[in-house]
């Protein structure tokens, strides 16, 4: 890929940030965040205002444009990918490294005394606006919000804001219908003592409702809002989708009901009229929950005497936690999910020594495979098709101008997953299709050993995942390797494959605690720029772990994989695994083999079913 | 030990809180915390109002008195002891268990309507009083600083506050001048933009001006303030000490030095005045750098535009780093208190069958061997002495009422340290003097595998030590157990035994990264209620780790103990360790011989000798 070419752009967005149509004085810098106004991960193309304007389209990154400079901050996944991406006149700004300022210690660097630094006020949340408002202001700066987004108006051709039809779940699938989940999050705000709570985050109006959409790529849901009174349903959301039977009858929005379960569907844009409307009508004591995360213009609709903010909504969390609709439902995506894979690698270990098959066709055929199962939506994510130095960067997608021929002689790296009605799925398997190298195979064990530390780790209830990150890493520590990513992330139920608020990273210490029924990824790696790339995934269960002592009667939980794809043994080095974990890999073939095994049976694909076999058999540790 | 009466008191200071000649209105809640007015975590007995109020003398604690309740905060080393400690006025709120509520949730749930909550200012840490003031405020209360410790107030025979000689410490055992201190301090200062800094912390004052005290027990520091500026030396301190020639020497007080150097000693109690002096009178953009952690008193002192608060302090960071001549002082100090606890053990050995050692006993033995030591000056902690059920009261001194004999059927656990002139030590070991159980022989054997994935793990530079912490619990977690405490804290260099900025431990995320020169404890633990208590604890200097590989050149870190003492083996199943672990325990073992028996011998302790090389014998596994 060749870098965007940003000099024009950059000189238009210096003009309107002078404009005194756009700003009641010249702003000295301007912010352009990765995010939407819900502070989604992935975004509908008219929100990729950061893509637009540097040339990154990584998931997560921060312009700020000034006078005089362009920086871009964003962290080790995405640094080869970024340098790639941008032209000459951005500066990457590698987070994570000791000597990378922050983005205030920057802006205090760069501006002139007494500068305005803008910002989208729907796009910062609110916690990052008060930090940044906060330093700002102590070195003499301000922080001010910009009504009309900057990017918008320099961007000419920028899509239209999308508007899909939606998706009603049953029961079967979610377990528990949206009018108990109102009385559940009712329940909530009770024992907070506050009367509304305002939902911003599009999987938490997704999930609240049992509704999905396809406003964004690979996460099913659709561009609203909610607002939840202890008597009342306020939905914002746009178009003629609400007026589909199936939605209508869902939501019994023609039905008699009590009025606290009507609800009031109103035009997207009115939230945060509605919202300042609320805010003026308060009484003291009356509160308004919002997550810290929602953007400042709705936060500051309300005014602050009466806002209750929290990190996690009670949606996030009770969300993270599947019921056994749900998790039933990840098992069986992750079974077909497995069906799939092994179809695909069957399929690459007979095509590639032919030299036919590049990234993208590895990549379209894996999808292919998926899309022949049953409630197949559409992928989860940007499938990560990389072979050889292009398996270094972590979280590369393939283009034609990238595009490598899948060979014997490389390591192939493929990180994907998809959207099923029942499950979300997302795993990664690292392969060769020749003879891997000794070195080769010595990382790839390292990765492995990391992977099963954190999979068989056993641990008190309540440990939050932040905790387990270490075991990830030790093996590779031990010879001086490391990743510069987390070990792992929520997903959600036929929902966002990134979902909060649990996971491991030694970067989060905020998340909430493990707890069974939660699902996070277990995906250690080992990046060597300019050459190869690991990484082994799953996507586990947490289940209650059985121990020998039950210290102060807490609980112990251990992990369950629900992902059951073989694990490529001939990349590994048997005489680096301990028995235990020799025993554990042996194990999990076994279960591939037989869960996933009984499903290729049953599908018929004979082919894939010894391809299985073929690749589950035992490891065998000389002592 | 009976719980201590507190009727009266708790009706007098319930008294004090309405009266006009102490608060200006009426306060309904009166906070105590643990701490004087340098946050310090020892305390001169004059400090110990929260012992004074409540009876709960152990480390870390916060009381709070409303007009109906008595509460007390404080985390699970001391969940035993306090409410040994406290009568029924008293409810212990056990810290890190679910249920438990924050002191400000607990406040809001039991005062009424607006309020008034007091605190002394000079005790309350300034981060603690804005998220307490805060907290309060939202709920409708406010906090307010009472002048007047309301304590004192009914403290009727209180203590004096201590006014000890001092000690300067030359070259050889501080490796760096007071003078250049004061020049990289400055340089530091001037790197920050500030004009002043403000050193609280007693521990800082002494590391700064290489001198040592005795006003507090176990912490050889002294009661003074600094102010140091671009170009003036102010020290806060009291008392005809500074009048001693060898002082008046270190410090040049009498020699003609650039002025920029000379120092201006003043009262002790004139820091608010010349704070609130310096604060008036500075102009835009001249800063004042002060501890967050500073009194909320001092804080106030300086106008909120001219603060610049860091977490830790320059010098909280250089003292933690310790250079060559403090890392062999180090190293002679444990060699000695080895050689005191090899003396100790064999002594214990031979009496304690004959059933007449008690828990004092053993103490006052411990110390009497340490002050044969060369340059030992006092203890570094209360000497936690406990056998049997005793050892599960995990800060545990020995008094009379508590005193337990020694016996072949019990676990001895004993963590000591002293202070020497060249360095301060902390060590625990855990000895059986008959035959273990199974059981206790499990349990133990967990214990030193959690310790040895601490000391023996390498690490990429710049890992904060928190990461680190679930490696000593792992082998606990496999089996459901668990201990509630942190499993490592800096060390100083004759110095406090607690120091910042660094440790290991799951509860702290502020901590800085691990560099090499930095001292931490390592000491993992299990303790059974009513049962017994396990700790292993060694200090470990942080050294530069030689690794196969080295990615993005960062370079790696691992531990080398410098506490040389063995470790029982008949408490290890070694059947439970693996070859790693085993080869471990002894070339750990080998060390101890070859450097404690040396010095064992050159002191002509030849029957400790004889037993350290018994102690030391090569562990066999059996394959």
């Amino acid at each position: 890929m060749s870098p965007k070419i940003t000099t024009e752009l950059l000189k238009q967005l210096r003009q309107v940030m002078k404009s005194p149509k756009y700003v009641q004085e010249p702003i000295q810098a301007y912010i352009v965040p990765s995010g939407d106004a819900h502070q989604s991960e992935y975004m509908a193309p008219c929100d990729c205002r950061r893509a637009f304007i540097s040339g990154f389209d990584g998931s997560a990154g921060t312009a700020i444009v000034t006078d005089q400079h362009a920086a871009m901050w964003t962290d080790g996944r995405y640094f080869l990918q970024a340098a790639h991406q941008m032209d000459n006149n951005w500066t990457l700004m590698r987070m994570g490294l000791k000597d990378t300022p922050t983005q205030e210690d920057w802006l205090v660097s760069v501006l002139p005394e007494g500068s305005k630094v803008g910002v989208d006020p729907f796009i910062i949340p609110d916690d990052q606006w008060k930090n940044m408002s906060k330093a700002l202001r102590s070195a003499g700066h301000n922080l001010v919000p910009v009504k009309e987004n900057l990017i918008d108006t320099i961007w000419t051709d920028c899509p239209q804001r999308p508007c899909k039809p939606l998706i009603p779940l049953d029961l079967s699938y979610t377990g528990v219908s949206w009018r108990d989940k109102i009385v559940a999050l009712r329940s909530k705000m009770a024992e907070r003592k506050v009367l509304w709570f305002v939902v911003t985050a599009l999987d938490e109006v997704a999930w609240l409702f049992n509704l999905r959409g396809s406003d964004v790529e690979y996460n099913p849901v659709f561009f609203a809002y909610a607002v939840i009174g202890m008597n009342t349903i306020r939905l914002f959301i746009d178009g003629d989708r609400m007026m589909e039977p199936a939605v209508r009858e869902h939501l019994q929005l023609d039905s008699t009901l009590e009025p606290e379960f009507k609800i009031h569907v109103m035009p997207y844009g009115s939230i945060l009229s509605e919202l300042q409307a609320i805010g003026a009508g308060l009484s003291p004591k009356e509160k308004v929950w919002l997550s810290d995360k929602a953007s400042y213009a709705l936060t500051e609709a309300i005014p602050k005497a009466y806002r209750y903010l929290t990190l996690y909504t009670p949606i996030c969390i009770a969300k993270a936690v599947k019921n056994v609709a749900e998790t039933e439902g990840m098992r069986r995506a992750h079974i077909k999910d497995a069906v799939a894979l092994c179809e695909l690698f069957n399929w690459l270990e007979k095509e590639v020594p032919k030299g036919t098959v590049t990234e993208i066709i590895a990549a379209d055929k894996a999808e292919e495979f998926r899309s022949q199962q049953k409630d197949f939506v559409e992928l989860s994510f940007a499938t990560i098709s990389s072979t050889g130095p292009n398996g270094a960067i972590i979280h590369y997608t393939p283009v034609p101008e990238t595009n490598r021929t899948l060979s014997v002689n490389e390591i192939y790296l493929l990180d994907s997953g998809a959207q099923y009605k029942d499950g979300t799925t997302d795993v990664t398997r690292t392969m060769h299709f020749g003879t891997p190298s000794a070195y080769e195979k010595e990382c790839f064990t390292y990765v492995l050993k990391g992977h099963i530390a954190v999979s068989a780790a056993i641990f008190p209830n309540g440990t939050k995942g932040h905790l387990l990150d270490s075991f990830a890493r030790s093996a590779l520590w031990d010879c001086g390797l490391d990743y510069l990513h987390g070990t792992g992330h929520g997903v959600g139920s036929f929902l966002n494959v990134h979902e909060g608020p649990c996971g491991i990273s030694y970067k989060t210490f905020a998340d909430e605690p493990l707890e069974a029924g939660m699902i996070v990824s277990d995906e250690p790696g080992y990046y060597e720029d300019g050459s190869f790339g690991i990484r082994i995934e799953n996507v586990v269960l947490v289940i209650p772990a059985e121990t020998k002592y039950n210290f102060k009667n807490r609980g112990s939980l251990t992990f369950e994989p629900l992902t059951l794809v073989p694990i490529q043994t001939k990349m590994i080095d048997v005489n680096l695994l301990t028995q235990k974990e020799c025993n554990w890999v042996n194990s999990y073939h076994q279960k591939c083999r037989e869960v996933i095994g009984a499903e290729l049976e049953r599908q018929g694909r004979h082919e894939a079913l010894q391809w299985l076999i073929r690749e589950t058999e035992p490891l065998i540790k000389v002592q």
